[in-house]
């Protein structure tokens, strides 16, 4: 339990429908640490968090080359899927419990804190186990049994908003976490379904602004997945991190033309390195590090 | 497993990324038959399927005054929440199990099939002992651990559409319940998120005859929560069983001013029998019976 | 002027936002009346109106081979633009006023009445000589200078929702025509932007019974933008009818694959009759003639 | 004639359905210079431009109050609404030629540059008469006969955006313009429908460094509209600079609550002076002065 019983109290000066997650209910904010092997990461602070990795995990030698090259670039986070939501039951669905261990190979060699999906609550011990932050993925936002089970688990959660669902969907969803006393809440603007075409989805910049004034828990960006396209991911990052973000989360792959998922929005970790570095200078004009 | 060992073979006739979901894969159509306590009913030929009740079960004689209503009406199957996803997670969540026997008494009692919500893999079983067919509403859509789990169940299925899903991603839905063998879904339009403000959602009429060119399964329309006011859903309902609907999911309550969820769209049961008698003339119309 | 000075008194038990649109002001409901060469027609009264014709008008002989098959098959109202608002400058974009003239001779040689759109200010009064209904499209929608141009008119105004606006904003266009005195108004449904991509729109079935309730001026449905699919064009309609539709507005063309704009939306003549006919049994379903 | 001869030779090897406004039309990018009383601008330079005032002139007291402010704050370019595009023609629509001799007076007393909205073809010549930049407004963007108009009028336009216009249409609208020769066009992003509705609409960020690539013409920002809340103004604007924006259009108003229109979305000058400063930092970072 994160949530202390002397803030129970100020529940009831909060007008917004979300009582645990609104700013009302904790003014100073939020900042969420977690664990990789060998040093400690929090997200919320001063310091913006990056979590790099591939869509999903496909193998070791995969894994242990995007590792090398995210941190070399100053990442302390690394993401990929070993539970892939794919929209076809015939596409690759992930390596289960074998993504699991290879991400923790990970962890152990390169000290990188682990960020991974759950997608059914029957996973979601198998996966505390191996994974320092649990995602929830755009598909499960409201997936209300999901929320309960990672709420439960008391362990560090990456919630990212619904590709249809508005701001006040998705503090509710931190709601259905925070009322198990779990208040470890990353959200994450990851880009909504409009009619615009070029792009997969339409990063909602405004929404981080936002998020931070109606909530305290830390906000991030993913403009991977919220553009869909590699030569966008730059400029959307800088953006994000312009408009107060406390971190993005980037899809980066070795070979992203052979990815077995979102291969057109991973970047390459040479050019991960070069966005690694434009970033830092927008981070310090707005008063943060990287 | 109801899909044939010889049905198996036309897959690779089928170029849609549906494969089993596909109109080509079985040209003539399915019909989806459940039973209720004393009669069988299906979905998919000439006569139409009404499923009514309330949005969620409140308490026994809740549900006896909706069940009498609704049979006198012509309705065979009963709809009622046991399990209710919602928004927020302060608000009434559902009888649970006791809300499952309460269904189970109402069938018994009235020999009406029971149409009712199942949100978690785990509870695929519970529901399954007391459900004649097992719903997946619009927000589990995407939560293929559910989808694998009601494949297994070989039970009926009734698949909402996600209001934020393409009618693709409808049937791909639909395709993760096929390829466990199991072919008895009812595919479900509900409404889809627009700008829009006047309605909760628009209902998209036109994936009525799409679903039906596209996909052998059945297709049903849901105008209350389409909608989201009474006063439309007698209007859309003729027109989705003008555009060919295999059938309607209305919300019906006998108080809805004091019903729990969904009140502004539930009907009462003087109006909804008076919708049911205007909807004969328009079903005859278009060669169908009610 | 139309609107009869004793009604502006009704003005102020208006709540609405849209004064002179709103049902209040007029609770029987207005039946707007425009002449062919030999006969008149109306619109919102118990007998239905089909505006049927080519996207565009592009020869003589096109227009009498649609002209003579629409009319065949029941239909009283022409629609063919002679001015087309094109995405692309490079598009054809209409014949201009020899397009406005075959029109003339279409209603002078077979007695339909002539429905083709305006799209500047300046125009009006040149195409107000040959047409007899104004068409607003849906671009021009919130064209306030194009508005007023055609309030003025004195004429009557199919006037289309726009592709991206709420129902509250086809009113406040309505009531922009209504404030100059000119009450002849025809409200057409033709489908708004949305996510899904196997539609080119999406209609917005609950408008028509909406509009109905919000405001006094007849409704009609355009089956063929809204769904941008012939083989939909059919169930569409069927289902426009039967929601409380009061006429539409559907495309014919005699060859579609050589149509220079919307051709895989046109109907051809043969199939347009046959459409017709089953369109009867779901009018007379809901009251209504054909 | 802006286009030169030599250049349009280069259109057959341009890909896109935009030919004049393509990026391979003309790689190394279009700088639109525009003239106030005593100064020159452009925009697509190095050095970003701010064009900041009220929605609509209200009077010549307001006017100057803002001319002062904004021109203290470093702003070279003074925009206002002497025709507004309203809704409800119940609402103010401006002040018409007054408003605009009102804007003239402010260029002549303070050397800015006037921008302001043109709503209808015959109003193009009088616009011009006195505005540096005609803006065609969101709700325009689709209106040809406009496009063409102020293609004629050889002056720099400001083309915003229509608020459910794919970005490929507003570069087809551009294009309308381009081909009367003029190619001193600022392409606008102010935000898109969508279904969320703590915003007005959604600032699609994503556009800017889009249309940079898709496009030679030089790309701004409205975040006020963009936004429709003032405490999102200043995040935003500092995301569009760090995404690649070559300026901002910002609604500022001494008296914000007695705006006749767009109150809740404009900036006092004291707020918009602390919120350009806080933009330069910005700017530095991704190698722009401001």
């Amino acid at each position: 339990m994160n949530i202390r019983i002397d803030e129970l109290k100020k529940i009831e000066r909060v007008s917004q429908p979300f009582k645990l997650a609104s700013r009302d209910f904790r003014p100073k904010g939020t900042v969420v640490s977690f664990n990789g092997a060998c040093m400690g990461s929090s997200v919320g602070g001063r310091e913006l968090v990056v979590i790099a990795g591939p869509c999903a995990v496909e193998s070791r030698e995969q894994m242990r080359e995007v590792s090398q090259a995210v941190m070399k670039a100053g990442v302390k986070a690394l993401r990929g899927g070993a539970f892939k939501p794919r929209t076809s039951p015939y596409s690759f669905q992930g390596l289960g419990r074998e993504g699991l261990e290879i991400l923790a190979e990970m962890r152990a060699e390169f000290g990188l804190a682990v960020v991974t999906e759950v997608i059914s609550p029957q996973d979601v011990d198998l996966v505390a186990e191996y994974a320092d932050v649990l995602q929830i993925g755009a598909r499960n936002m409201p997936n209300y049994a999901l929320l309960h089970a990672v709420g439960k688990a008391q362990r560090p959660v990456l919630l990212k908003r619904g590709m249809m669902s508005t701001l006040k969907e998705l503090l509710m969803a931190a709601e259905y976490i925070l009322s198990h006393g779990n208040d470890r809440i990353i959200l994450c603007e990851r880009g909504i379904r409009t009619f615009e075409k070029y792009t997969r989805n339409t990063v909602d910049i405004s929404a981080v602004p936002l998020l931070k004034r109606l909530s305290h828990l830390p906000v991030i960006v993913d403009p991977s997945h919220g553009t869909g396209k590699r030569e966008l991911v730059g400029p959307v990052s800088r953006a994000a991190v312009a408009a107060g973000s406390d971190g993005l989360l980037i899809e980066v792959h070795p070979q992203p033309e052979e990815a077995l998922s979102d291969g057109p929005q991973s970047l390459k970790p040479d050019r991960f390195a070069v966005m690694m570095r434009g970033l830092r200078p927008v981070a310090e004009a707005v008063g943060r590090t990287l």
